[in-house]
């Protein structure tokens, strides 16, 4: 059986399982927590000498890293990866986007004000994770206050990339309330069949 | 014809040159300075609101952006991009990593030591772009000091992607003597037919 090694709190190891339930893939799940040294192992950097989560061990032990790239591995052939052309780059663009200028400013956040209790220590950058991050948000609301999905495909692995950290922006305090199309995305996401969003923290910072 | 809008010294924008001379399209460049207000203009922001080169527009005019998708859509059928399956993965693996843990540190060293000229000013920035950037050299290394090329495919996207701002990353300081793997590797993607360099800066900061 596959082999997910991931935190379950983190929006780049949700894609892994997420696709994977989505395309009729049973899988195991290894918790690997990167900041209590489960990812400093010898046994884990011999899978991933990064360091870095999710990791997808296949049945025959092929390792997969990179939560964009596992996304669009597990989409190919179905209704979440268009065919190549015009379709499919629209798709790239926003898996691209997503990891340049989406995750590093509203995942960082998240994890830094909720997941490590680091406000006031993390001002600096938290500020601009905040400029940056709204940036981000007001991106994916001219795009999504006219159109159901990011690209006219209809639902796609951008939709479920950017919806990763997107549904819990509200966790690096970005208010979703000021960007109606993204916030009705949300929800048009989560209403898909077989999306299980991520897990509400037990205690916000 | 195709349509370029890009900056001459810029890594990115290397990369849309580079793929369309590879895969045999004309293109007409229009050099589009990202420092001086050309990305600034509402006759640019209606190509791309988010005012990033490079930029393609293709003869219909539909608009192209992100480089490393821009690299996915033209070697598509082409030997530069694998077929679909762990080929192909292997392959978005490097164009994903690139933009996330390569060119942040390689290619932003690279501007503020070589032009802009923020050696000084922008000190701190440059000591955790020197960490990271040597992190991610460190990477490549350990797959290029056995292999000849990023993936077992051959030459792929993923080299040009990675060639982009690694064949310049002395301008950002970074000492590819020290990675003798990449640096063999960046004369041997120099050496393949077509490849065009980037020009070298008038004058060092």
């Amino acid at each position: 059986m596959i082999t997910v090694y991931g935190m379950r709190v983190s929006g780049n190891c949700w894609k892994a399982s997420q696709i994977l339930r989505l395309t009729g893939h049973e899988f195991h799940w290894v918790e690997t927590d990167t900041q209590n040294g489960d990812t400093a192992t010898q046994a884990f950097r011999a899978l991933n000498p990064q360091g870095e989560v999710p990791v997808v061990v296949l049945d025959d032990g092929t390792v997969l890293t990179q939560s964009n790239a596992i996304l669009a591995h597990f989409a190919e052939g179905t209704a979440w990866m268009p065919a190549p052309g015009l379709a499919r780059t629209r798709v790239l663009q926003w898996l691209f986007w997503e990891q340049y200028s989406h995750e590093p400013y509203i995942a960082v956040a998240r994890n830094l004000i909720t997941y490590r209790g680091q406000k006031q220590a993390q001002a600096e950058r938290l500020a601009l994770c905040a400029e940056r991050g709204a940036k981000a948000l007001g991106v994916m609301e001219q795009r999504l206050a006219g159109h159901d999905f990011l690209t006219d495909a209809g639902p796609s692995v951008a939709d479920l990339a950017l919806f990763a950290y997107t549904h819990v922006a509200d966790e690096g305090e970005f208010e979703l309330a000021a960007y109606p199309g993204v916030a009705a995305w949300v929800a048009r996401v989560a209403a898909l069949p077989g999306i299980v969003p991520l897990p509400k923290p037990i205690s916000a910072a």
